[in-house]
């Protein structure tokens, strides 16, 4: 057989265990505050039809970044999903009945055709939480309340949720800039971050005026905290019918927003996607450098390119890869456990071996995560290995353990080792356990 | 917009949340049987390069089975996982240094080319347990006494695993029987339970002669208790180095397995996966007729293909859509939630609202899963949808309520309804969810 490369293609991961345990423990927290706020699970195909997608992400990501492909047996155009948004448009609209407002959280995987680089992959999670059914700032309130729960639960401190509607934008983007068809302009106003008001600028003049150029750096230079901006829109564009709209909704969830010290209204914060429709939303960390932690709004048209009526929707991604990210860059995760397992049982001799066999299976009953021996290894290389996984806890079992009924108990943490009866050996464990 | 249907593609699924919540807690439980054996979670890529892939499956899943595509911009050929088990070995590969054993599990969707049908997937999941380099039947006898841990824990009654091994198949089927090659006759054998015994004669008849026919289902008429069976291969096979092998290792692992009155050793039972090099087992449930519930094996060769030198590995399958399946069909598993959510207040007034909104907040705060309406409907529209949902516990807040501090407790479950305090209902609410 000739020489086949053992990497990941480029732009994909391999996950060890250590990366496992935390990547599923933060996966767990965050789904308890999906839960607390009633929201379900669902899952939808890794596959779409290539139709499903098309149209519905701009072009840049549909010329380049979705990955689509063509089945070489149906000749079908199929497509890897690129977001789980339109897989739950086209949920919702294959349903037909759930119960609305359908409250739903969707975490899967999702691939985009990137140049692979640092940070950022061909394949990744994402996880969302939607309201489907709701028009009203109830429903962002919720989502932007559930952010808000989830940076807190992290311990993340210096964080901003940056809000903005795009009602509000179109107003004045149509309105009073005369601008007709304002999306190009976000798409290059959604580069701020990455490329500077420099950047913006420069892209700016390649399609409008130096003049226009400066009147939109002016608006979106509108940004600080909630009431105070939101007046301040008001007073400068609410004679606009969508300004107005938007203003009253922004502030309607304001109002309902568990802590208005994190929220910022910042009217350069755009979104890239077209499908928006209302409120926005983005959570940024000022350190590290790495971009948006979550990122949503509200998207009441989406659904109705399948259904056929229209259904307001509202919701979030929450960035888990970026999130990880940024909690270990934080020392809010800590990648400190090479394996799940508490307990390994060092046989000392091949006669304890079988005793060792039975106190495995005797401490699993009781729930206690315990490996031993499978490869017939001496006493010295088993040490070894729980040594190289990190068990914080050892059990020794030879002769004198055997004769007397007992059971040597050794901690890895703490040092201390200890000879205690059969009987007392889950209650010690237990204490153990506590310690660590 | 032309006309787009909302169906997943052919062969796939979506999943509302009654599936979703039964399926995760169905693996939830799984994994913590894994953990308790000290296995620990890792993940890999949905897409390999297709020379991964290649030549690890036999000619029919390559040339059918596997869903393959050439990526239109780069040129290269990518595939989707087939299974986890090549992935695994090429993880391992690519690690190079993980302390062996490596005791792992993996729960991840895999994709097949399959002709769509009831119950069969172009998409599923796969939940592995592997054990890597450990060449011992202790390593093979952990295994399987991980699968009778998963089905009793699920009180599945009626299940047999049925073990046997490839150096027993290989040693009889070449020397005693003469067959150079017999992987395609175990291939014929491996669809036994599919197409009958007459359908495997039939078949074997095209590719060996009439007497060899008779020879085959001679051998693979071999199947009984396994220590039984054991010595009739031993009897009449074993002057056979590869059997003889075989045997031994087989008893050891039968000396170490928990509960051997589900254990059954099945010469007809051969697997068909080209890969396995030793010990094979499989899952049976005598109702439904649903096929396999876990397969797998040992397969000290394949990780070599990836990394130049030999590690021993063994491992199983457990089909946890089978599984769901099965335990369904059964009334192992009921689908009789529609929602996570525990509590939902309704709001009688206008006024009300705000207050709710906070009681929510409270709720969720002491872990409670709570929802309320998003949606302005009056109360008869917030009931009605918490009926449809099926949600266990209505809280009321109106006026009356407001003014004395108190809240309308309604269990749906009872039909009873009290009025208490704020400061009782935390406690009346938990008492309520533990008769549920």
């Amino acid at each position: 057989m000739s020489f086949i490369s053992t990497k990941p293609p480029a732009g994909f991961r391999d996950f060890p265990p250590e990366l496992m345990l935390l990547r599923k423990k933060v996966i767990r927290r965050i789904e308890e505050v999906f839960e607390k706020y009633g929201y379900d699970p669902i899952d939808t195909p890794a596959l779409e039809y290539w139709n499903v997608l098309k149209g519905k992400y701009g072009e840049e990501a549909e010329k380049k970044l979705v990955w689509r492909f063509t089945d070489p047996w149906s000749g079908r155009e199929y497509a890897l999903r690129y977001d789980l948004t339109v897989p739950l448009a086209r949920f919702i609209a294959s349903k037909g009945d759930v119960p609305l407002p359908f409250k739903r959280y969707h975490i899967g995987l999702v691939w985009r055709h990137e140049e692979p680089q640092r940070g950022r992959y061909r394949e990744f999670y994402q996880c969302d939480v939607d309201v489907i059914g709701s028009p009203y700032p109830e429903a962002d309130a919720e989502i932007i309340n559930i952010i808000l729960e989830v940076m807190n639960l992290f311990n993340f401190e210096e964080y901003t949720i940056k809000v903005n509607d795009r009602r509000i934008l179109k107003g004045i983007f149509e309105e009073y800039l005369g601008i007709d068809e304002p999306y190009p302009v976000y798409v290059i106003i959604d580069k701020l971050d990455k490329i500077g008001l420099e950047g913006v600028r420069e892209q700016l003049r390649e399609k409008v005026s130096e003049e226009m150029t400066s009147k939109i750096e002016e608006v979106i230079s509108l940004r600080g905290r909630p009431f105070e901006v939101l007046e301040e829109v008001e007073e400068k564009f609410a004679s606009n019918q969508s300004v107005k709209i938007g203003v009253e909704h922004l502030r309607e969830i304001f109002e309902l927003i568990n802590d208005l010290s994190k929220i910022f209204l910042d009217l350069s914060m755009v979104r890239g996607l077209e499908y928006y429709t209302g409120p926005i939303f983005e959570t940024v960390v000022s350190k590290p450098r790495i971009g948006s932690l979550t990122g949503g709004g509200r998207y009441d048209e989406l659904i109705g390119m399948f259904l056929g009526r229209k259904i307001p929707a509202t919701g979030t991604t929450i960035g888990i890869e970026r999130l990880l990210d940024a909690g270990i860059e934080l020392g809010l995760f800590k990648l400190d456990r090479k394996t799940i397992t508490q307990i390994y049982i060092v046989s000392l001799t091949d006669k304890a071996r079988r005793e060792s066999w039975r106190l495995a299976r005797e401490l699993r009953d009781r729930g206690f995560k315990v490996s031993l021996d499978l490869s017939r290894h001496k006493q010295s290389k088993q040490r070894k290995y729980a040594q190289k996984l990190d068990i914080p806890i050892l059990i020794f079992l030879g002769e004198k353990e055997l004769k007397e009924n007992t059971v040597t108990v050794y901690s890895r943490r703490t040092g201390k080792r200890v000879v205690v009866s059969r009987n007392e050996l889950a209650d010690t464990l237990e204490n153990l356990l506590k310690e660590l």
